[in-house]
């Protein structure tokens, strides 16, 4: 039986997921089909199936509820599953609220984030397929790091174009993937097309997200050997995510309990949506109706301040155009340490729940963020990764917000990941070099001008 | 009860530890009591009062075999503990080894390594004494880490001598104990007589340990509202590091298995006592008889190439003076990277057990090192710190003999922490800058000369 300490609650082995929980199942709207860019229709399976193997297209589009973990997976998960659910016990007495914060923590992992729940699952069907290289993009390296270690473990090569500012900000990202064997390039590189075509334009660029993709993308195009993996938006990276909240769930049970508010940081989605899905089924099925909240980055904020609309998924326009909130396939945010979080997009699913206001969303100022990180690094011991730390602020607000009303609400947060690479950024914070910059609509008009028209 | 999943074995709550285990209470032959540098007899205790709180030396004095964990240690403890024991399956497939390994991981505490273990028990008791302010000394940065954290959990402020080479090269180590509140200076400093008198004769001074003990050691002298703490050596460290043994006891009992061999890095002791006495008093008892053995660099041999002496604990000779196999403590080793390695001595206890042929020992060089570590994250997937990594190299060693033999042996390791701030040194390792400096006994020989006469 799960227990719990009084810190932290565990699961025993009979409790472990042994299936993902896909919300397509659940939704009364689901998000549109994929549109090819070449042909301004749908995305045809073979054209996908170019970068991806056919079972992680198959769960791209399946409708069923619960997806059977592949059993090397679920032992994989051993290595760091299930993950510890704390009381911040600590914090809730430095904030002196009646509320209960609850945290699911990701850090436990060897990436030191969530993202190898999904990294494994996808270099394991890539291998099963035949698959000798897994190429992608990484901007703060999180993901990166996460589909190195997981390359490692099935024996594949692994390729990471890395945005160039966070190259040159973070060599110890970078460092840790080339440990775990992988093979790392500043972006926009002189390796690829898109990459030879941006550098021409901008000899300086420092890179973005979406760059980095069209680089990744373009070399997983030309090579029969070679698929492209991608960490978060896509709904089969989301899927694999909701093991944190399947655990979460019954973690929670386990000390009779439920959540009011569920909240996570959200950037490309996988991280809110690993944890808030599982919520969201009840939350569709009207069995409960737990407050759930997607917070974001001023600075970057797709779901409070972007449109709804078709756009594409990298840069350059190579990628199939997905219905989402969006900034603009153009946008750059300003450089904010919180490197996941400055995605231009945002999951589809994540973005059709916002859409029809099955969910809420929040957006918070970077001084906010690492303000809310500090007080939790002093009084529960992890220093949080800035990513993460917005969820930390979500959830001490509504702590605070008990606190005035006098609610026992309980809060249950994703701490998805450690800060120990981004602590050039913390002694930016600590020294007053953090500087908010506030986000202009004006920023987005260039980029939503050019959104491609889609008849839906 | 306790249960294994195929990777990993767990404790439930009633089979936490509520003791540490306390060696002296089995020892034939216990270390001399330590010798007043001013009087050259045992040092009084309040000599030793004017640095540490009267619980701890009690702790450092006591013969009863089974020391309560008081209950709030107990709580914190629950932030990380029990900590994982692994199978290292995938590294013993590596190795086609007939051995089964199993390895105990501190790197999931909020530090990163096993000195949380007695940062945390050093903290409460100066609170409970009414200290404001914990002084120590750091190399690697792991022991400073952790007293930074412990310090926030009970309101206290922290001073941190870091070793100059170190406060240079790993700017990332100082900025997490910051990020924690902790105040860190790079010594030799100007703060302290030690400091200065180290400055005038070596302007150019990249540190030691020696030496930031002794900054460390003035500062808390003079002042009584501020104590001093040590992350290894003394016999009460190694006493809350067996929490480490006593639950990696019960896990693998939980399996039904003894391990024949023990291993665990070695500089000042507490990361080796902490795993491998439960199992020493097993030998002490004659009720088993594993091999247990202390790895450390050649670089540092104090074990393998040492003296047992009476010498003091740092450089400029304020410490008591203690029996210890030592290179002599003017000695200055090679700046390998496992830093926290470079201890000139070792803890009495251990130094005792090797020179009564109860434990064993044995030195690697730095590159059998790392290539060990590549392996095991490759593997394992967990990047170690370099310091832990020698103990995979024994591990791995061992396992090797077990597979020229057909033996089916059981080795037992502690993997003390991560390599998240070593990155810097696995990009030397991997660019071939690793030298590996041969020892050499004459340069321990002007040291040895200087080792104080005490009479025994």
């Amino acid at each position: 039986m799960a227990y719990f300490d009084g810190i932290k609650v565990m699961l025993e082995e009979k409790e472990y997921p042994t299936h993902w929980y896909n919300i397509q199942a659940d939704m009364k709207t689901l998000p549109p089909p994929p549109i090819s860019p070449a042909t301004g229709k749908p995305a045809q399976p073979e054209e996908l199936a170019r970068i991806f193997p056919a079972a992680l297209l198959a769960q791209e589009m399946s409708r069923e509820r619960w997806i059977a973990i592949p059993d090397p997976i679920r032992e994989m998960y051993r290595r760091w599953r299930p993950s510890p659910l704390y009381r911040a016990r600590r914090l809730e007495a430095e904030l002196n609220t009646p509320a209960e914060i609850w945290y699911k923590y990701e850090g436990v992992s060897p990436g030191g984030s969530h993202k190898l729940n999904t990294a494994i699952v996808q270099a394991y069907y890539n291998q099963q397929a035949g698959i000798k290289n897994l190429v992608t993009e990484t901007g703060a390296g999180q993901w990166g790091t996460a589909l190195a270690i997981a390359a490692a473990f099935f024996g594949m090569r692994c390729t990471v174009y890395m945005v160039k500012i966070s190259y040159q900000q973070k060599p110890y990202r970078r460092l840790l993937m080339e440990s775990y064997g992988a093979s790392v390039f500043a972006s926009p590189t002189d390796r690829t097309q898109a990459g030879r075509q941006i550098l021409a334009q901008h000899p300086d660029s420092t890179g973005s997200l979406g760059i980095a993709i069209s680089e990744a993308v373009e070399e997983a195009m030309e090579r029969d050997d070679t698929n492209y993996a991608l960490g978060s938006v896509l709904n089969h990276v989301l899927l694999h995510q909701t093991v944190i909240g399947l655990e979460a769930k019954q973690q929670l049970a386990a000390v009779d309990r439920y959540p009011d508010v569920v909240l996570a940081s959200c950037g490309g989605g996988s991280n809110f949506g690993g944890i808030a899905f599982p919520f969201v089924q009840d939350l569709l099925s009207g069995q409960a109706r737990p407050k759930v909240m997607a917070i974001e980055p001023e600075a970057c904020p797709t779901l409070t301040q972007g449109t709804f609309a078709y756009d594409f998924g990298d840069t350059v326009g190579m990628t199939p155009i997905i219905q989402m909130y969006t900034l603009g396939h153009d946008f750059v945010p300003a450089s904010i340490h919180a490197g996941g979080l400055r995605y231009h997009g945002d999951s589809p699913l994540v973005s059709r729940l916002y859409h029809d206001r099955i969910i809420d969303a929040r957006a918070y100022r970077q001084s906010q963020v690492f303000e809310a990180a500090l007080t939790f690094a002093k009084s529960e011991g992890i220093l949080p990764a800035p990513e993460s730390a917005h969820a930390i602020r979500g959830a001490i607000d509504e702590a605070i917000a008990a606190r005035e009303s006098g609610e026992r609400r309980v809060i249950l947060f994703n701490l998805s990941g450690h800060g120990h690479f981004d602590l050039t950024a913390y002694d930016d914070y600590l020294n007053g070099r953090v500087v908010d910059v506030p986000f202009s609509s004006e920023w987005t008009a260039e980029s939503l001008r050019a959104l491609p028209q889609v008849e839906s």
